[in-house]
């Protein structure tokens, strides 16, 4: 997992038929002083973050487990929100 | 999930088997702000991308989820296509 | 794997069910002179690592099965501490 | 996947049973330029690609999938060559 | 796969049971030319290789697959040597 900030969103009408009616988040990935590192990735959200929020995010296989209902088989999501941070602790 | 432009494709008479058929486009990945990030992958197409278009990526065995029939076994595809975008929103 | 100190947790009270009752540390890559590379990371922790100390960590699907009783459907843990390094053997 | 240029070969006698028979080729990331990206990988070869060709990758799971016969099981190879570049269309 | 050298090991006491029993190596990647690339990783072996050795690692789900009779599950490795280099031709 790493840490990440909610800045946007991402419209797309024409896509995957498991990513419909899922939001869509651009993410920027942050260090622990909540500085921007890397690039920016684009995250379904199931724990309902909004712009500006501190997030949690995982990759890969991970992801499609957070989408719940919708399983693994025919789900194409590799990037997920699963965590809205409170503080962090050092 | 990231997000890319499509800005070519790729010829390859000689190929893996599941990949027979399949449309091969080469993609550059970008940030927010359209800008080039990495570099260059090659991103199979079930949605219809054309060049030009801006879409979002998968990597990974979720890739080989958007091929639709050809399913996970024997697919060797770690890269695809899953959603044009039509805006951003900030 | 790869080494990394741990420097520090995170608190989050909305996230994945998978999530629930785990510890969030959050963790810095070091290479063998216990130098910082890369950026940090956010581990799960099943062996019991505190602030300070020097981690064995996982990525990816491997990760998941460090969480032990939670199994691998429906969690969605992508990073764990699965070990305390006692020392390096030059 | 992403595109590469086959640059050598590897001589390995004591490796994992599953790797007995198969040829290890040098690989060098390239972008659709031509140009060296990052850093050589080695890659199982199913296609048949020669020294100073420009081939397809595939990275993680799906490489494994590219072996045919071997399967998934008990297969350690985690980066083939699946196809065979005969030109870039911009 | 990449090309590595073993430059030491790790010892850890408390680990997760999957790791138990194992030796685990430090390597640094290397390019076609021996140099070094990239950060150390630790990965587990089971072909036999020792300090300054040359070798292959696989990354990922691969990586369980070399462990032999532990098998997939409940197995959190990531990172194996999987082959020893005899020599590169160029």
């Amino acid at each position: 997992m790493y840490m990440a900030k909610v800045i946007g969103s991402v419209v797309s009408t024409q896509k995957d038929p498991s990513l419909v009616g899922k939001k869509l988040m651009i993410v920027q990935p942050i260090n622990a002083q909540g500085e921007s590192i890397r690039y920016e990735e684009v995250a379904t959200d199931s724990v309902g973050a909004g712009i500006g929020e501190y997030v949690l995010i995982v990759k890969g296989s991970g992801a499609r487990s957070a989408d719940g209902r919708s399983g693994l088989e025919g789900n194409v999501n590799d990037c997920s929100i699963v965590g809205i941070i409170d503080r962090f602790d050092g």
